[in-house]
């Protein structure tokens, strides 16, 4: 079956047409600056990529000008719009009515709209990419794919906060969580790897990219997450500084004379690994100077804390842990970050082969010592790819 | 060695005569409502409460009350002045100036008077009582005993948060923690109870009380704490929320169109166990309560999940734990408590016995069962005794 993924952001409209049955990519690309004079690249029948200069006022035009591109005679990866058998969506937010993916239809996009507002800049953009394909494909079947479906399993003891009982019937102030789609995709491969069966699979899984989520896995569902009512909560990221005492809101309001925007621009945009470091929001870079930067040294420490303060939580939480995942950018990539966060847990039974580790990137991977009782996997997520199974399972 | 210890408030001054060689309480009391019709109880010879009217414009004035009352013949609770050999003031911040306990000079005056700063509701009322010592007891040596000094060996990664540095370097924007004289009080008797030399041992401190904040203990030192910037991050409380993500903040001041300080106090004095159950924000009323009521049943769960998450951060951090150590209000007194919060971990080697655990309170007592590896102790606090102590240490 081949599934067009859609992942349509403010002014940008990215896609992936994946054959579900190899689980191969016929080709991407990404329209971005939507909104007038826009930028369109793809990905070329010899994997080459392409760009070009475009118009493409909103997500309709830019969809019209993939649309062209996947039909065009040079590259043919299809030959009719027929044979694209769904369209799978990225929406962020599902609120608490979407535990799982469903096919899109009236009633589904309302809820979408409604949700927008606990996801104000995403799900007004998912939602457009979403009409795009309406307009464009209107016999084609479309699924939306939630970031917190997956988290909806959580229980009640892990996403209520210790707020007044009111704010979360009139607001839906809880814990909701994000990365569902990744954290679901690497805990399939990581219990189908260690031929586990996944209703018996406990597992932590750390999502660390740019942005960054770790979640409790208990029987192949999700039962905590770091991410909480927004994407800001949690562990250390590139730009975001996750948990701080909230009080620090207030002293700085008053310090700085700063209005609330500002202050969650602060945190969104300021904070993280470039607000500790001062080089960069990219692992990469800070890396680089660690050895002659004090404050690179710490941004590197506070990251791994905050990392290993969850993976304690959820020790606990699960009691029993079969698997530690590391997955995304950070945790496919740095064997550094993966060696620190697990170091020194052999008390508990998790051993990490170093060697192996240093010397594995982006690859699934046990990295543990034989005898570890609990694994240390590498995982190379794909959310793309999930986004097209789980529509292949809606629509089939 | 009598040492007299103030605990001074904004409307209030808390006092204990302590006999530092047997640890034993002469006298205790405390003025109330201080700024002029004030009330005054202390503990008399025969360990009867008695309490008057009296009239208190200021903490000198209450403490004359204070001192009259020490001296007065019918008690004997000292025939002179020279009898108090030293005066311990608990001072909640010290900033990171203060990493024990100091005797008071101009010098140190002027400190703690800058950290007013960062503890506004605290620190003042702290120099009021000792400026009023010094009136009256001017030649008597004063000692000042800091709720933030235990935690000042915690490292960078423990305290630093993923914000602009620059905040830490303006403001001192960073984790202090609190309770320090707690927990060091309890790390202190426990090392001493399981016959562990103090630098050998490591431990998780949970202070439950109607404030509560849990540490990491790594050879005797505090190497993390719950309580962060404020004493509002970290475990779920009576009325404080501890952890939430912070961009509810934002979203409450839009939507209930909220100052600052509203949400400050919001965040302070509603939420919490209040805040969830609706019911109160003490435990004791809510248990009552937790068959019957939903929201009874979830403050529960959300309170003890919040201090396993630390319990299992802390884990991690130590590698090797030696005890779990319960202590304050919730901690003392409320088995149903502890077990939640240690149990379903034999995998990690923490084994408690539920029956011991289930008719113990409020005494020092070893609640694991034999085997297990972590011990699980009950340590009732003794924060006055303990800022005694220090006096005697830092006079002697």
């Amino acid at each position: 079956m081949k599934v067009l993924v859609i992942n349509a952001g403010s002014s940008s409209l990215k896609y992936q047409l994946i054959e579900t049955d190899s689980e191969l990519v016929i080709t991407k690309g990404i329209v971005e600056k939507i909104g007038g004079e826009a930028e369109f690249s793809f990905t070329n029948k010899n994997g080459e990529k392409v760009k070009s200069k475009i118009s493409a006022k909103n997500h309709t035009e830019a969809l019209k000008v993939v649309i062209d591109s996947l039909l065009d005679k040079t590259n043919n990866f299809i030959s009719s719009l027929k044979e694209i058998d769904a369209i799978g969506h990225r929406v962020v937010h599902g609120g608490e009515e979407f535990f799982k993916s469903v096919l899109i239809d009236d009633k589904v996009i309302k809820s979408i709209e409604k949700y927008s507002e606990l996801a104000p800049l995403h799900n007004p953009p998912n939602l457009q990419g979403i009409l795009a394909c309406k307009e464009i494909l209107p016999s084609t079947k479309q699924v939306a794919v939630f970031d917190t479906a997956f988290h909806q399993t959580m229980p009640e003891s892990s996403y209520m906060y210790a707020l007044p009982y009111e704010l979360y019937q009139k607001y839906g102030i809880r814990r909701y969580g994000f990365h569902g789609t990744s954290h679901r995709y690497v805990t399939m491969k990581a219990a189908e790897f260690l031929g586990i069966k996944i209703e018996d699979f406990n597992a932590i899984s750390c999502h660390l990219g740019n942005g960054s989520s770790i979640a409790a896995i208990k029987g192949g569902k999700s039962v905590d997450t770091s991410m909480g009512f927004t994407p800001l909560e949690g562990v250390v990221m590139g730009t975001r500084s996750g948990s701080i005492d909230p009080a620090i809101i207030f002293f700085l309001m008053e310090k700085e004379n700063l209005s609330p925007k500002e202050i969650n621009d602060l945190l969104n945009k300021k904070s993280g690994l470039l607000g500790l470091s001062g080089i960069s929001n990219d692992l990469r870079d800070i890396f680089a100077k660690k050895d002659e930067d004090k404050r690179a040294k710490i941004a590197i420490e506070v990251l791994v804390k905050s990392i290993r303060r969850y993976i304690g939580a959820y020790m606990v939480e699960l009691g029993r842990v079969d698997a530690i995942i590391f997955t995304a950018g950070i945790g496919e990539n740095e064997w550094h970050i993966r060696e620190n966060c697990v170091m020194g847990l052999e008390e508990y039974g998790i051993i990490l082969d170093k060697e192996k580790n240093q010397n594995t990137r982006a690859k699934l991977s046990d990295l543990s010592m034989k005898g570890s009782k609990t694994k240390i996997l590498l995982v190379p997520t794909n959310e793309e790819l999930m986004i097209a199974l789980e529509t292949k399972w809606i629509v089939g």
